[in-house]
């Protein structure tokens, strides 16, 4: 048994996974938690995981495209993104951070 | 295709599963996402459950105690609770929402 387990992003380390994107990732055995954080004016270009994702935006704003419309997220919103939809990502000229979860990678929904 | 779901809680209807503590959940194939509110001096006992929790801290402060130790979390910070870990949960003098994520409910690790 142990304590609770604060999630010290801090202490992580982040990977560019886009330019000007770097993440950092914490797996359970239920859950895969990202932080991911944005340099002012990056972007992930559209694409689609067959997992549900939750985004919670921790600082700044994001904004969200899929083919039928965008979402502007602000600080402590969030957006539950259903598998298989297609999405793209882009922040304006402030640094933005969100966390993300899905279930373990591998495990979505065909 | 839809576009990406804003989790608007100010819709949904919130059920109090404590004294002081009422809670809204939104189920996707993959997730369990609920808000949870905390009134002042609201307190959950001793429980444990056997999925993995993820504890985002929206607003307020709020601890979360175990056999080991407790956690305080700010707005921002996030715990992950592991399956199976007896925790409680206690807040202050001020409101406090919280985030939480578990995997679809009974799918947890036996």
């Amino acid at each position: 048994v142990q304590p609770p387990l604060l999630i010290d992003w801090a202490g992580r380390e982040f990977v560019q996974l886009r330019p000007g994107i770097h993440a950092a990732t914490v797996l359970s055995d239920d859950l895969t938690v990202s932080m991911y954080r944005y340099e002012p004016g990056s972007r992930w270009e559209e694409h689609s995981h067959p997992e549900d994702q939750l985004t919670i935006v921790i600082s700044g704003e994001i904004v969200f495209r899929t083919p039928d419309g965008e979402l502007r997220l602000r600080p402590g919103q969030q957006a539950l993104i259903p598998g298989g939809l297609p999405h793209a990502a882009e922040v304006g000229d402030a640094e933005v951070s969100t966390l993300n979860v899905w279930p373990p990678r591998g495990s979505g929904r065909p």
